[in-house]
Order: structure tokens, then sequence, then C-alpha cells
């Protein structure tokens, strides 16, 4: 049931009179809902729990905490059709999308408990000593990872259930051993109160301690604010816009004690057509890009907008197959009327940009807040010369950079922003010969895909979601998959610590048979 | 020879007229060399010269990077009597330590190049593809560990050697695959020269490209905000103090595109002494403890500036033997006029705190620049009331505070600010009953030792030398150790990418036969 109320741990609260209401974009008027804003108070008792909870919570076993995961996981599905009649009507999307989210929402969190329950995620580190040792001896040290202090989530408006209250960054918090506040997206704080239910319910059926986990009402920025700001919070959790993910972080950075922030602020996608894969599959490609660039009214961090190609015949074909494509594909719902004007905002500015051309555009009738896509074309060094065509327009929305050649097309690469992902289109051959395209895509991005859409990301060990500045604020970690822990946790050396007082992971016995690197080697081995 | 110019790969550069020398402390004068202070131009070039490096040089095979970092050590070492004699005019430290420093720098440059040779440091994961999972088939996916770029270091004044030109941070920037440029810290530019001189005949001896380093002078902060802000620098090292590690960290975070600062500040690395301890051994604790707080004249991160103990007769006997230690003592030069007077200064403002009173310091004769010896005592809760206590005074110089019970003692741990290390010295028996005097120190520190003292770090794999604010900007990093090598690298995903262009690291075969993460299973197999 929503209550409109905040999760203070256990508690519920509505100690603030500023409300608000969530909207359901396909109706195009509000739902029955009112969220009342976290107020300053609520925002400290929330942050003041996770402390305390983090004083027990942080210590507890990997196989305590997996079982915590998993029974969210159970709880969110336990939640069945109201959850999921509620993030429909909260976000505009379809039913089937509810589903599948859910699935995946479901899928980290189990994923998390699985790494949890194999252990070696700690990087048990040991060096035995050495008495012996010229000029001195050497001393016995043992280092594991260790979680930071309580995680403050900011939930993506794209991603109402897999990156929002107990997405992937709540996941790998939880995981890390972090306590979690969740400052909950506006657009669907209900979706929101019903997925921190479900937290609390695990949490008690788990015996977790009161604190693990809040939830915060917030209308706009004022409660992330004073999350950032709180000296007890020691990390941030961000998806969303550039403007947000950067205000958060400088605000961030302002701290007596800087804390670290990690955002996930979105990106073009550059797609690389060679010419080889115009002349195998060209036409194949318009259909499955054209796909790919209204997929979910193009509401992807990984929405491919950027399509660069060699000028000629080939391309001409491809721009032409593309158009008409676009033109067959029916619009669908936005998030929310904000968004749905920003994109159109967005979609105007850069097709009156000059020396644009259009390729293709949705012609049919017009419905409120669904997102009518669009497709641009311009020549390699117009781009190059207006930083206003390299902006993210968050919709289905992309532009066909024409090169003149291979070196113009490296230009165009080398002067992108740093990106989540990078594609590349062709044969072997073709990109076996061209070292200098792939380099320069590496460069860029955090993850590069042959021959495939950037659409569709896998939670699993080997994803890297994340990339250069301004993709996200710290290229060195990643928000999706299990490698995502890495976020919230420190190292920490116990030097010649009694055996018996040692964490399990450090002790001779390897009791929880982890790999671990002993004296260089990884291995399970018992000391 | 030193010639008092910049190293702007492998050109030497003197175009400011800004010059400095060096100082002998010891002899309490000038030494004989000039520096000329980079210029705007010269720390362009310098950061240009590294970009481009960074095209062929981050892309090097683990085993190339191996042979540059081995020859660094072979050409330090061939450096001989003439490092060593400048070293110990510019830095006041004696010559044994010179020579033990020389070893650590070039262990730490060979431990690198183990770490790469062996090759599993790049942390490979594979998930391999699953085209008939339902409902969605699952796409290859290989992920790595790759080079940010260009990395400014700073360099510390008490570590000439191995924590400057070609210590931990330019070591581990260079083991990852990035070009470093270091500012060479103004009190032993002629030390960093020669070492500068070494590094550039291993680059050319092994075929590095021009720019992988270079090296510039700098008498005052300019030079250093000039690197943090390039656009083309990715990230920075630096250790020293917590007023510029600050400046340096709230500087980058102003950039356009934020960078990571790794700042190492320092720490007054508090000892908590159990009764136990006392009634065991208390008179060699103290006689260790004089020596650990004297040593080198105080000038280590790791001095133990704090010890906390439960008052009674054992601490009363504790603290009476530790001051006749500390009075048999002989004070040693410290490295600059500058830091003696700093020393004193701060030595001067926390004895003449109200409440605290004098248990030893050095009587003897006054030598120019020798750091006098002292030590305070005070009551836990005077400690609690009074932030100024707290400072970290660099030099020879402790408190011991006083708690009426294990309670207070736990109070003031919790109310320390992050540190390196923490240090417990008691019976396995009293440790284990003090789960929460462990917990509390355990919160606050990144290395925990038993019954040792925090001076002299180990640099190897297990070792964390980083800890909570403000001992370090991340705790989530380590300056010493191979596992220093993270802070420069970030994960690259591979998907569906044909395998003769894989990295090496993450082809079928695994040719480099190293350490990777392969569908959940730790293995070296091939696939």
């Amino acid at each position: 049931m929503i209550t409109g109320k905040n999760y203070i741990g256990v508690d519920t609260s509505a100690k603030n009179n500023r409300t608000y209401t969530t909207f359901n974009p396909k109706l195009n008027k509000p739902t029955e809902w009112v969220f009342h804003e976290a107020s300053q108070e609520e925002v400290n008792a929330a942050v003041e729990k996770a402390a305390i909870a983090f004083e027990t919570y942080g210590k507890f076993s990997d196989a305590k905490k997996a079982e915590f995961l998993k029974a969210i996981a159970s709880e969110i599905e336990a939640l069945g059709d109201e959850l999921i009649s509620v993030y429909v009507q909260e976000s505009g999307l379809p039913e089937g999308r509810a589903k599948g989210e859910r699935g995946r929402t479901m899928g980290q969190l189990r994923a998390f408990a699985t790494l949890l329950e194999e252990g070696s995620w700690v990087e048990a580190t040991i060096d035995t000593a050495q008495p012996t040792r010229e000029p001195l001896p050497k001393v016995d040290i043992r280092k594991m990872l260790l979680p930071i202090g309580p995680i403050a989530v900011f939930g993506a408006s794209n991603f109402p259930l897999a990156f929002s209250t107990a997405g992937g960054d709540t996941a790998s918090a939880l995981a890390a051993g972090c306590p979690v506040i969740v400052k909950s997206h506006p657009l669907h704080a209900g979706t929101g109160e019903l997925v921190a239910s479900a937290i609390t319910k695990a949490a008690k059926k788990t015996g977790m301690p009161d604190g693990v986990f809040s939830n915060l009402n917030s209308r706009d920025s004022e409660v992330g604010q004073l999350l950032t700001m709180h000296p007890k919070v020691k990390g941030v959790g961000f998806t969303g816009s550039t403007n947000g993910g950067m205000a958060l972080y400088r605000l961030a950075s302002q701290r007596k004690e800087p804390i670290p922030v990690f955002a996930e602020m979105g990106s073009i996608n550059p797609v690389v057509v060679l010419p080889s894969a115009l002349e195998q599959k060209g036409s194949e490609w318009a259909a499955q890009y054209a796909g790919s660039i209204v997929l979910g009214a193009g509401q992807f961090c990984t929405n491919p907008g950027l399509i660069l190609g060699i000028k000629g015949q080939a391309l001409d074909g491809f721009i032409a197959n593309l158009g008409k494509e676009i033109e067959k594909l029916e619009p669908t719902c936005m998030l929310h009327p904000n968004i749905y004007e920003g994109y159109e905002k967005g979609k105007k500015e850069l097709s009156s940009q000059p020396k644009t051309a259009e390729v293709a555009a949705y012609k049919g009738e017009t419905t409120p807040n669904f997102g009518e896509q669009k497709v641009l074309t311009v020549a390699a060094q117009d781009f190059l010369d207006n930083p206003v065509l390299h902006k993210e327009v968050f919709g289905p929305f992309s532009i066909v950079v024409q090169c003149q050649d291979k070196d113009e097309l490296v230009t165009v690469i080398q002067h992108l922003e740093g990106q989540l992902t990078g594609t590349i289109l062709g044969t072997e051959t073709e990109i076996k010969t061209s070292p200098e395209v792939v380099n320069a895509l590496v460069d860029r991005v955090g993850r590069i895909i042959f021959n495939g859409v950037p659409t569709g990301v896998e939670v699993c060990p080997s994803m890297m979601h994340g990339g250069p500045f301004p993709s996200t604020t710290d290229s060195r970690f990643t928000s999706v998959g299990t490698s995502a822990i890495r976020r919230w946790v420190r190292p920490v050396s116990f030097q010649s610590w009694p055996e018996e007082l040692l964490p399990d992971a450090l002790k001779n016995n390897n009791p929880l048979d982890i790999m671990r690197l002993v004296n260089g080697e990884h291995t399970k081995k018992q000391l």
C-alpha cells in the first residue's frame, strides 16, 4: 500500500507539509497518491540510524548479507501486480517493460548474493612473516576490503526499478556492508515506496539492524543536498543528468571531509559504421538501429545518439534505409511531461543548427507525451565546429555524421567527450585494418561493442557501465555488474594480527574457501 | 650531473629566470646548485608530450613496461655515490638512510616489474556468450584494466627517493601504462634531477616514447597548480601536508573534467596501550616507542603521535619510563629550516595548551635545525575538549592521553580523525575481550598493528597505506604496495569482440597465463 510517507528505517514518517504527487503521462494527469517530502529532521534521523546500523551491519558475514539481498528479491516479487500497476502508471512504460525490469532488479540482487556467497570479492591478500629476512625482518600483513559507511543513492528516472530504490547502487552498497539511504525519485515515488516496503520487510525477516535502509521522498533537490552534505554519509551513487550529477559532485567536494560521488550521467554512444558493414548488411543494420534509437522512447543511457560513417553511395543508401525504418515505427510514451518537453526542446535546438539536414522523423498523429523520433545528418566538419551537436538529447533522436574519409572519422572520435559505450559495425577484416579507429574509440568509452547495439546492459562480472567524463565522474568504477561493489569498500591491512581474531577471509585455514593472493600466488590453499 | 634544468621528456630546458637553490640543513647554508623553475610553456610542453606518449606507451605490453621499470632501478643504482651525496646534502638525513631508501626505491620499481611480468593485475574477466539463453541471448563480454592517461606526481619532502621522483606514485603510474610528469620537490631538487636523468636514460635504452616521463622544477605552488588544472592530466598523486593535498583536491574538483586526486596527507597514528601490555613488558615498549617517536627526527607519516592508555599505576610507570628513554636519545637534523621551524611552532602551540603536562623533552645542547623531541600528557576529557591537541606535529613529538577506563578509551578513538595506522599493544587474551576497542580503531584507520610500531611500511601486495580522511583524500586506494596501481586504471569491456583483436589478457587461449575470472570461476585455464 502506498502511504506517501518516508521510511526512516523501520518507521514511517510524514512530518513535512510539503507534498507532491506523481504523474501518469499516458493519461496525462496526476496519479492518486500524495507524498510527503522528507524534512531536514527526517533526513538527519535516517542518516543517524544508518550510522548506528553500520556498526553492526558493516560487520555481518557475507552469508548473512546474502540472505538479506535474496529476501529483498523475494519481497519485491511478492508485491505482485500492485508494483507492476504503479510502475506502469508512474512511468508510462508498458507492462512488459515493467516485468522485465522487475526481473532484472531481482536478478541483480541475487547476483550480488551469489558474489557474497562465493566470497572472493573481498580480495584477501596475505604476505606471511619472514623473521630472518635481511636487512630487516618482514612482518605478517593481511589485507581485505571493508565497507566505508552509509551511502546515499539517487535513483534514475528511466529505470524505476533496476536503477532506483533497490537497483544496482543499493544492491551493491548493501552487498558491501553499507547501509543505504535512498533519495526517492519524484517521478516514481509510489513505485519507490512499494520497493522500500519490500526492503524493510526483508530487513525485518532476516534480522537486519534498524536503519540499514531508509527511503526519503523528495520533490526537488533539497533532500539530496542535505544527504550529500551530511557528515555521516560516506559515499553517493547517482544516475541521471549531467547537471544533477555534477551539482552533487561539486557539492560533495566542498565538504570538510570529501566523499566519493559516483555519478553516471549519460552518453551519446557513438556508433562507427565502417564501409564493409554497409556492403554486407546495410539494410539490416538500418532496421536494427532504427529499433535501437526508438526503443523505450530512446530513454536509455546507452541509446545510440550518434552514427559515424564515411561519405559515399553506401552511406547514402544506409541513411535512406534508416530513414524509412525510422518512419515506420510508432512513438511511445515518455516518462513525464517534463521529460517530453526536455526532449522536444533538445530536438528543436539541434534540428535548428545550421548545416544539419533531416533524415527522417515521425510524421503521424501526435499523442501527448509521446516522444516522436527524429534523425538528422551533418557533415563531419560541421559537427566538429558546433559543440551544440555533441549534446545528449534524451529521447528517440540520433545524428548521422558523414566523414570524408577514415582520417576525418578518427578526428571526430577524438573530439568526442567521454562515453559509456562505443560501437563498431564492419567485417573482421576491415576492423583489423582500422586500428586507429579502434584505438580512438577505446580511449573514449567504457564498453566497446562489435557488430551489435549499445542498448542492453548485461549484469555480469565483465560489465563496465561507466566511462570517461562526462559519462561518469570516475571512470575507474562501474555502476552495473558485480564489480559495482568496489565503489563502497576500502582495503584494511591487519599487521601481526592474532590468528584467532583475524576476519575469516584472512585466517590461515581459509574457512570461507575463497581465492586469495598469498605471498604473490593466487590460491585457495590453507596456510 | 646537476644542471638545474627541467626535463621535458628527453629534452632539458631552462626558459624561466625564476631560480632557486636547495639547502643543506646540517651545514645550515644553501647548496651550490641553482634550479630554473618550469615556466607555463614548459609545463604545457611536458603535458603535451605525455599525452602523445600515452598513445603508444599506454598500449605497450606489460613485459615491455617491466623492462623499463627494471632499467630505471638499474640506472638509479648506476648514479652511485653522487646520488647518495646529494641526497644527504639536501635532506640532512644520514648516509645509511639514503642508501636504505635507495634500496627501497629500486625494490619498489622491481616489485611493480614483477607484478607486470606475472600479469594477473589487469583483472581479466570473461563472460562467454549464451546464444540460447531465455528470454534474451547473452553476448560475450570481456573486461580488463587499462591506463587512464598522463599523471602528475608530487613528491614528498621526507622521502626524497621512495616517495618522490621515481617513488611509489611514479612507479605505479608507469606500471599502469600512464606517462608521468613529476613536480619536483623544492627541498631536494638536485636529488630529483639525478633520478630524472636516470629515468630518462632508462626510457631511451628500453625504447620508450619521448614524454613518458618529465621532471619539472618548482619552487612554490604554481607549477603544481598548472599541472593539476591541465586538461590532459588525468590524475594526481600527492604525498605531503593536509593543506597542500586539500588545495590540490579542491582545485581539481573545479576542473571542467574532474580527475582523481590521491593525496596522502599524514596522520597521528594512535597507539592503544592496553593494561596487559604494561604488565608484561611496559619498560620494553617504553624504549621501543621512544625510538619510534624520535626515528628520522619523527619525519614519518606513520610516526606515533598519540599514545592512549588507561589511568593507573601501570600507565604512570610507562610514562615515566618513556620519559627516561626519550631524554636519553640524541636529536637529529630535520629536512629544512622551514620544517624545523614548523615543528618548533607546532610543538610550542600544543605544549602551551591548558591542562597538558610535559612528560619529557630533550634537555641537551641545541644544534641548528635539529628536531628536539618532546612528549606531553593530557587527560582524555581535556584531549576530547581541545581540537588543537588532535593536530599532527610533524617531528619527534607525541602525546600520551590518559583515559579513565575502557569506555573513555573507545570514546577517544571514536573522536579521532581518519588515520593511516592504528596500533594496539597488549596480550592476545586482553585484545580478545576488547572488541569495542578493536572495532573503533579499525573504523578509523587503513592499517591496524598488533604489538609493533607503526613506522616501517612494507612494500607488498597486502600493504594498505591510506586511510579515512584526512589521512588521505580517498580511503579506497593505497599509495604503497603493488595495489597502488589501481589508482591509475579503469576497466574497459569488449563486447562480441573478434578473438584475434582482443588484448592478449582476454584471448581464449590465455597466452599470458594469468589468473582470470571466467564465467564466475577464478582460473588460468584456456577457453
